[in-house]
């Protein structure tokens, strides 16, 4: 599942390294960040994945987040204020519709193994982060699918993002040659261009700097 | 959740019997059934829902069923013979992408109750119309939400057909009221006609038949 953000594009590159054959999965949700699609056509492009579906769905009609309703983004939040509580840029129920896609294509094309992006650490106040969530999951998907009926149990769930600091993230991916310029990790860009002051944003711009690294990415304002 | 078919209708009919608030999602999914969606807005006018949507998603873009592709729709089958394994009209991850949206919608507007028309004897070959499926639905449902993280069991996933007969299911609807005439259960609609051949019409017609009742349904051939 490939966003075009820092974490799932990491992730991409994990599963890469492994030597998974690479089908990446996008969703075009009605988000106001639609950049992020432009961001996972360069991702996929780039790390040679043997197909790309950008999947549509219309997450607009239930409403409920920012990220997709007229809520307004919080801006310039310190981290402090970010963990209080769940963010109004929780969308409900997004990484339980987005595995079921992805659940969808792994059975059609015969794949066993699911890689998902989700950060316990940084994300704490979003509920579908957690490993017990997950977990949940990879149990019910393993009762949801044709293998699941003759008892095998042969879906797994990767979340190797699970229990990482943003900087640790950012160093991993730095490891296997992700071009960080190439992800968008924006919830509101400003013309194309990271906001820089989005929660999102902030973290992304803290991971960098405790690696004392320059984040490649263009920004409108930092 | 209504399709617009036998199943669903009576499990509206039943939420509406316990006096739940009734809110109807459907889905236009590419199923080659649209007709489908014209039923499923007869029985939401009719049953008097407070709010029906029509959510559009894309199962096409993943291919591997009968009932989103080019593949046959299968006719004038034995009993026997739609037992045997899983249907080509089986569509991947179908009921857990539908109750994820469900869960979206749910935790939107505040529902802690999901309805759901599966059934377990008619559909033995579907993996996701299994309890054992439902139960680990509901369990990471309840982990995937808001009320979760603060350790609230709060969401139940109601399937009151599971373990009925198609006949069962009929008799309890007539006791309620619902107007059979309105449904559509077939696979391939002949000129918005239910076709008769196809296993889910063949069901249908059986179920009435052991009643010693008529399907109020236009056929286009029994």
């Amino acid at each position: 599942m490939l966003s075009g953000g820092l974490d799932s594009s990491t992730v991409l590159a994990i599963a890469r390294a492994q030597e998974y054959a690479l089908y990446a999965l996008t969703f075009d949700y009605g988000q106001r960040h639609q950049t992020e699609l432009q961001a996972s056509r360069r991702i996929a492009t780039s790390m040679e994945v043997k197909e790309h579906i950008v999947a549509k769905i219309d997450l607009r009609a239930f409403g409920g987040s920012a990220l997709t309703s007229d809520l307004e983004v919080p801006k310039g939040r310190t981290e402090e204020e970010m963990t209080e509580g769940i963010p109004v840029t929780y969308v409900p129920a997004r990484n339980t519709i987005f595995l079921s896609f992805a659940l969808a294509w792994a059975e059609v094309i015969g794949a066993q193994d699911i890689f998902i992006g989700i950060n316990a650490v940084d994300y704490s106040g979003y509920p579908d982060c957690r490993p017990a969530y997950i977990e949940a999951y990879q149990k019910m998907a393993n009762l949801a699918t044709k293998a699941g009926v003759k008892g095998e149990q042969n879906l797994t769930i990767h979340s190797p993002l699970v229990d990482l600091k943003k900087s640790e993230i950012i160093q991993r991916g730095l490891e296997l040659g992700v071009d960080y310029s190439q992800t968008l990790t924006c919830y509101d860009p400003v013309e194309n261009l990271a906001c820089g002051q989005c929660d999102s944003c902030k973290l992304r711009l803290k991971g960098f700097a405790e690696l004392g690294q320059a984040d490649p990415a263009a920004y409108a304002r930092i």
